[in-house]
């Protein structure tokens, strides 16, 4: 049993005293104990090592004593694992030397054995809820496959990966060939986890948002139905998708337990296009947190009021960035800690 | 008088046979006669010759017959004018390399004469006038000050614009300062281009979508309002938010004569948004150039039907990519050219 199950229960729909509250990216970046790890390890060593991604992993939840923690990863552990070769180049980001472009490249992308290339994964989960020792949940996640294809086609971030589009958009059989792999990798991945110790899994799909609704039908949204509809009878799903509030109507109805909304979507936009009976995660600008802690923690008071306090789990519209200071990331914990309804 | 008025039409709602067209950066990038300029010419120095600046803005209409021409310039000879320092760096693109961060840093940015610092605009305003002999319309555009402060602030182009919103959030003083001198200056600079003969103007905020939409309010909207409010007697005007689709209701009622949608507002919820009456401009995904013409001509028929042909402007919903096929741009075009409602 988990001592503090405000999240699980808020995933639940249950009436709560106040939201629970985690941040996406909690784990890292802008910790200063993470940065020592960092200089002594390399990207992927942190997340590949089991004892450097529960440490990580539990960092945040020491400091700042959040309602769930988020198992410190990547979401291009996948696209490693199907023999795509993924790389995270200073002052680049994720480099993928061999981007798939055609049917050929598509040839050597495998559908793996998860034990064998991502057992370490299981193995963090394992030794974080440990650590953890059952006072708050774990969280597990994976990337949207489309986000993932975004990577796997682009090679690199991009404003408005326009190569992967352009596949999409020239070579849709071998988009959905390779839609479909990622898709049946993830499921796999995602069950795993949860038999390794996750409590419930998010799928982040960070650039559902360049695609138009019809395309996002057709690229995105139907590879992640398939993941909750794969997921739900073993853990809640939480479905997040950046600059997807034209969706959020078909989201409400695929039996993830929350959606993910992002900043520019208001509290009572998200209601109504959700049909106010789903839980909702979010939705504070990361930017918003260079505030003074003053003003953040007047406008987290204002987020949960327009929000509700149940059926709603506070977090931030998308990761916190790196150069955020730490008693900035404080003042947006302890307001939700500090909640009470007016 | 105007022979081809399609586009004139459109913006007062009157019917038409068919929607005019035209698309956002239209001028530039993907045209082999355009390459053959750049090639001989700097950025800057093409923006700034009268005789380049028409040449490469008619260029698009002697290929493919548009509805409207939009003079070939950049959102960034604004700031240049206001003693802010803008350089085009290839592979990076625009390069401030003394960006605002500070009070200190924005008692040296002026509200200029245009006429002194921007003359050359208006000169080339009149000298492709002359070229285009009144057979369809001269579009001016101005960013909207909150693109343009994001690029001063952030000092180059960025993905979430993190250095600007900043400064916003922690010097808002100063901001405001920043913005209503860009306002001032941006007013003063549409006016002078009505003057100098352009048919229309369009504002382009191109990262209001990164705001929430309580600052997209403060930051970006109140000041688009009053360039609107300044223009709107002497010339149509058309506002255009990309990523702004939380802020189309307050749209529909500012004044501006047309609105731009973005490609991931569907024609419905743009219709819904905006309460059915204002005509509407946009929205085709630029990335969707890339599928095979016969492709692109059945999407914009399907465009052209969802968002019905009166009070509505064919357009991208950004601008067009420097890589898309000419045949493919072609078939955009001929398109809406070839266009009957079924």
């Amino acid at each position: 049993m988990i001592k503090n199950d405000l999240f699980l229960r808020a995933l639940k729909g249950e009436t709560v005293d106040r939201p629970p509250v985690w941040m996406m990216r909690q784990a890292g970046r802008y910790l200063p104990e993470f940065m020592e790890i960092k200089a002594k390890y390399d990207f992927f060593t942190r997340c590949q090592t089991p004892e450097l991604a529960s440490e990580i992993t539990v960092q945040p939840i020491r400091r700042y004593g959040m309602d769930a923690a988020i198992l410190f990863s990547d979401i291009l552990v996948i696209p490693q694992a199907m023999n795509i070769a993924v790389e995270m180049r200073p002052d680049v980001g994720p480099w993928l030397p061999n981007p798939i472009r055609s049917q050929k490249d598509l040839d050597r992308v495998v559908v793996p054995d998860i034990h064998q290339s991502l057992g370490y994964v299981m193995e963090a989960i394992k030794m974080t809820k440990e650590k953890l020792n059952d006072e708050i949940p774990l969280i597990g996640f994976a990337g949207s496959p489309w986000t993932i294809l975004c990577y796997c086609v682009q090679g690199q971030g991009s404003k408005n990966f326009d190569k992967a589009k352009q596949f999409c958009f020239t070579q849709p059989v071998a988009a959905h060939e390779l839609l479909q792999k990622i898709t049946d990798t993830t499921i796999a991945y995602l069950k795993e986890k949860v038999n390794a110790g996750v409590d419930a899994v998010q799928v982040f799909d960070s650039w559902g948002g360049m695609l138009s609704p019809v395309d996002y039908g057709e690229f995105s949204w139907q590879y992640i139905q398939q993941i909750i509809d794969a997921l739900k009878d073993h853990a809640p799903v939480i479905a997040f998708g950046k600059g997807c509030w034209f969706a959020l109507d078909t989201m409400a109805k695929s039996g993830a337990s929350a959606l993910g909304i992002d900043w520019t979507c208001s509290a009572k936009n998200a209601r109504k296009l959700t049909g106010g009976k789903i839980t909702l995660q979010g939705n504070f600008d990361p930017t918003r947190l260079f505030s003074p802690p003053k003003e953040i923690k007047k406008q987290v008071k204002q987020m949960i009021d327009a929000f509700g306090k149940d059926r709603y789990i506070v977090n931030l519209g998308h990761g916190i960035l790196p150069n955020i200071p730490v008693e900035n990331a404080a003042a947006f914990i302890e307001a939700v800690q500090q909640y009470k309804a007016t």
